[in-house]
């Protein structure tokens, strides 16, 4: 389950993630998977701009420029922990509902493996089956949410309980958030009103707004979040308009004045130590992307989180960079 | 009803279609009223590269540059046929069917009112209501479909009965359409089956593949329709992947080998004669454009379709242009 | 002079700034309204790549998804300032001299009533007749110009007195900038000499170059400027380009090492507090810009600048975000 | 004034016109040139998106890819028309009067030096200048206009004599076109109104619209143009907008239904045998365009213009292709 | 070797050409095969814009939405010529001639096999070890060359000998083209001298230069082609800048004039009757492209010379479509 | 050897970096040349997407709009540094070991007369040649090398020696490098294997990561680096890869996490002091930009490396700027 090497890939000329093998459909994981890429190719949850279903495919193929040692972390990331690239996802485009089933029951499956879920969306309605299988599977999570937005929308606006802009709200309210850990990164821009952050203020959320972030450093707000979510099982959700339309304006709902590629990635670096059980990554767009940049950018993210779960195999080491 | 001047135009800021006024739900329309241009962002119906959502905010920018004197057919198209700028039909983005009543609703309201409606998709999948709405006022149609695909797919491939690739099989089901009557105008590509074209076949429907048209030339291949049709309610729904990526690359399921954008502008025109009682102009995909050179094709064909309204109150002059 | 909701909005299918009423000329403006907001479709004052005539249309489309309550003043902005989206001021686009007559007087009639004007461009040659109309309607006044450039430029380079390289210059110069009351903040780049300076120097220009910025934050910039500027009349004048080309590569003539997305919008957020009666925001290119990131960024500027407004009907609130 | 080699001009680093001598203000030119190529890097006539000042930097740039021999003229094209880059016409962009007063002396120069000049604008109203200047020299003109606009306006619509939808009025009332001989080809798309195409009408006008050229084919019309202009100095003003957006996006007044790049190209070598005196290459927008493809149309449809003037100097060969 | 279902295809996340099975350093081929694409990520032979090593990527991407049956020979392609995506041949990207022998030798292996290679470049360099190797199996060979170039450059202006502009000069002088059996097709622009015909014209080349086809049409040159190269094996090399950039902006040295995709596609399908024994398509630039209708046009150009493939197999039938 | 005016510029029509005289092949160089800008258009040693050989047209096109008075170094630098364009550096791309030869050539050339070369890439690999040229002129030399890689590849993995991510390599063991003078800025991303860093390390090579000169800030560094470098000849080899993708997306092998421009201005303004020999700008990739920014901001960088050349001619005055 180790990388192939650059030739290796390019002779196969297919895309696995990280140029990892491919098992779809990975069931029995070969043993000793701690983590599967799945892509989840729907869009039917979106309020703006479609088109992140088109994502997996982008991000695949850019992943093959990541390569395995992590020199922070100081550590060979797939050899910790072996990954594969599970397929996608699937079901019509049309059926939301079908979706969440086939991914909650896909999400099972992986976290019954032991292993950790890396889910590469489409647009964030995706979040919502990830937590409802890991908190059956490991009880109720720390939630680390990464996003310009709150995703903490009720059905008034739009008449749909279950857009991309609900997940957060009804992963609070089926319980599958434990007390207190929901960390919302990355908050900014307007509300629709004085009421927008009630939904997570009642279940004690923590926000972080990118102002804030930007003021203390990403790295503070990590420790922040880590000490916080102690040993409990994390999920992580990460909307890749937390991050500014300059590094990642290939997303449907961009909104200036959000968090550097760079406060991004070590944003997710600086929760080393966490006992990460899955991650996604959620509103790329590449119709609206430039130069793949958003999704070079997805690519790393979903690295820094690979390397989460690989760390926990081990202890962390010092680092080999200045910082 | 007249179009602003462009000074006019330029000072509101706003920009309704083609520069006229603007009634938003109208009704009752102005007195007169003789064609109602309506948006309908919708695009859940997509199976591949969604987006046609937002076409109706770049076509209505870039017709204000359409002036209104038809200089082929001789007369002003907006005189002869007054037209206003009805708004978008709206509905929440996840629910089809709404968007089909609500759409079925407005277009009949139209149709009362004596107008016919020009429905600026959104997918293909906003036909079907469109072809419900007025073959109910008028009786069963003479649909000339343009387009590359067939769009008379099953339930089987995507599990849903009413995506973008479906409204004619509806159409042709619903007895919507009058036998024979459907025109099938600029398919082409490898189909799925030899069995692909069988749901037209068994209604007689007459299909001009985008070769028979560039072999025999846009013009004739009208008149064939146009003399086809003969006094029959005549509805119009274009596909704008009929033409060629190069002509209009917004578009979600481009094919190439298509219709130059001249072919397509003279197969509307070619229509001068028939008793047009609604158009759609479907699937502009704003995203995929480049120099919105889509938006502007897709702004002209409309305008040759109102132009085939404005014709029909009155007799068909000589044309100026040599051809 | 609330905002639509989004399904109104999305009915209607113009878009007005912010989905604000559209009053175009509007004198009388509904009573109460507080802020107008104003295109002007000009680029007939650039040096190098013009196009910002077409920037009213990009940030009024994308403004639609700005909503109204600002989270970190905890003020509902439209509620608290009410506006209206004035449409465009127009001319045709050869007659500069008509433009300032135009605008001037438009922005005259804004003030008189008792609103205060919020230009969108257009070059930075609008700002000038801004500057007239306001000064004259308040008095000398505190301008912040954030810029990339000087704009203090005379006539020497391009034989031409007005062009978007001079506006401060004029201003200085014809008295309607009080004493020690121009802030400039944002400069970077090479000069053509070191007299490029002297301009402002000469009236007690204070200078904030964009490394001043960064060093010390934008935050503590805007109180030194809110605090010298005092209960004077202020005017901000925002040319996009002080933004980075990163964050706003839609711009005519791009200078690396500007502000970022954030910087920009926490210096305008910092104001908080000063009388502002005008704002402008110019320079946004959309035939160079992409995923509309710059009139995207353009829009939220203009938010933060509407809410200096609402802030000032009554007390400041504490922020409920952490900065 | 040979073409350097390809090698040559690479190690230059600079882009003359398609690698030839570059002399700027060309006075006195080298012994023997017969054509002169100058950019006027001028938009200020631009009633819809400017831009077109940046042109010839880009036109110079890929026109090195144009090699000197014709293989259907069978002649070497700078050996028999030896050609320099003349440089650039300029002027402050804010003065359009002095722009024509510029650039009809440099064209009056060129000519008095017996050379041809080829123009690469800018916007159309480049071309009364040049006309001017011709007319003086060579007395009345044929003038082989193509375009997708009749360019005949007057200033009513925008209170200016002089933009770029005007300069072929001002030829006729100015008597520089040789009655009966305006030769307009490529016009489509809607008018204004009936009375539009009236100026060229009462001057004999020869009208052929895209259609026409369409139908009957590009050598078909260049035959009749050539045999009406007779021995009859030739101006040819070329407004890339006469070719369809999907080949000529770069372009700020795009009209769908245009020529395609292969009838653009074939109507102006059809031209052969013609007394070309000086050509014009207008409206190419950089800003707009995608990979150069305006651009390298533009340097062929110059390479044409300039075959002219080459075959001019000696017997016009047999062809090699088969057509 | 069926097409996986859309479904299937999608639940893969994989891109194989057309979907089909993916079987790489395919020996032994599964049993029937006929037809093996090969990937050659190799640019190294560019003279102007290089980026074609990136095409197999991307044209595998888009091929997923190519179906199965061909409603013109009316043949279901893939069941009369099974296929198989056979991944890349690679090598370094630095060295060209390991990637001829590499290249030559898995042709060889695909040849022996009895299938046909079908291999997408890659720059047009990689053509030669193609025809030498399928030249050795199958003896002299007809070869069709869809260029809008000659490709008989020698190595006097590069210093090079093997570049992307010298293929088909190579298999000229090394025999691997019968007597009189170089079809090119496609051929415009300027040539660098009257010589450059030569090596073609000295063994008997056929030129059907774009006008040409134009003028006669693409089916008649087929014909013609089809019927001269008779039953001898043929080799098709396509080179995408045959085609106007209008219809293929994604490729580095494009000349305008080229052939539309319709006029394109309709030349393959009209070679239906030859022995097709391999075929190349090669320079398709994606960082050049837009909305990857490069690409989307490479994959059809490759389903018409799979069908040939398919229609050896059996009688031709009659076509479905009218023309 | 000033600048150009900006008329006189434009009326050049040419584009020399800098709007500075051009003198190609330039030996003699004018008397009192400190400086030679150098294009390299080579990209032959790219190992994921090239297109960097096309960077001199552009960044010489943009240049122009750099006027020469620094106003935080107080300098007119083009007065004190005297500089000329020297055209391009050429070969035929296919030859890695000429251009290697021919470029180190000519810098040995340049240095020999006096003046520092400033070249422009091309990729990486043109670093070497560079490097070995100098070293031979002045010693071994302090090495500054932003780069978001280490560049010290060997030929393991793609079986070549001197691809660009090999040059920094070479130089240190052909000693180029003065002991500990390696200085490498802008690391960061995954690396192949914790042996990565090894050849930099056994030499003394010095890192600052990304993530360091994001907590330090680039003054900091920069002031590290002037410090250890002393009075020692310094060659700076800027990758454009150094900065985030955001700010520098024209580039072949995107890394995100990167500085930002102003971070990457401050750091090369920041080693005023230092005594520069000569400096590399290299892997802008034109094709891969949007709206030039990577190419303006590769103009500003070099600008600020003449800048260092200008300041050894005096003293170092005070900032004008606060910071």
């Amino acid at each position: 389950m180790a990388q192939q090497s650059a030739l290796e890939y390019l002779s196969h000329g297919q895309t696995p993630f990280f140029r990892l093998p491919w098992v779809p459909m990975a069931r029995p994981l070969p043993s000793g998977t701690r983590a599967v890429l799945l892509g989840v190719p729907f869009d039917g949850g979106t309020t703006y701009q479609p088109g992140a279903r088109l994502a997996p495919y982008h991000v695949r193929r850019v992943s093959a420029l990541v390569q395995g040692w992590h020199p922070v972390h100081r550590i060979p990331v797939f050899e910790r922990a072996p990954a594969v690239d599970g397929g996608n996802v699937v079901f019509p485009p049309f059926h939301p509902e079908r979706m969440r089933e086939r991914l909650e029951a896909e999400v099972a499956a992986v976290a019954a493996a032991g292993a950790a879920p890396f889910v590469v969306g489409g647009d964030h309605s995706v979040a919502l089956p990830c937590l409802r299988a890991l908190a059956r599977a490991h009880g109720p999570l720390a939630v680390v949410h990464v996003d310009a937005h709150l995703d903490t929308s009720g059905p008034e606006a739009w008449g749909e309980p279950f857009h991309h802009g609900t997940p957060l709200r009804h992963a609070l309210e089926e319980g599958l958030v434990a007390p207190g850990q929901l960390h919302q990164v990355g908050l900014r821009g307007p509300w629709g009103g004085p009421g927008d952050g009630d939904p997570g203020a009642v279940h004690g959320a923590r926000l972080h707004p990118a102002d804030e972030l930007q003021a203390r450093g990403a790295a503070a707000v990590a420790r922040e979040v880590r000490e916080a979510a102690g040993d409990r099982p994390v999920y992580l959700t990460f909307d890749v308009d937390a991050v500014d339309p300059a590094f990642a304006p290939g997303t449907g709902t961009p909104v200036p004045g959000g968090l550097t590629s760079a406060e991004a990635l070590r944003l997710v670096r600086g929760l080393a130590g966490v006992r990460l059980v899955g991650m996604d990554l959620v509103e790329v767009c590449p119709a609206l992307d430039h130069a793949d940049i958003t999704s070079h950018l997805a690519a790393h993210l979903l690295f820094e989180g690979l390397a989460l779960v690989a760390l926990r195999g081990g202890g962390l080491s010092a680092r080999c960079y200045s910082s």
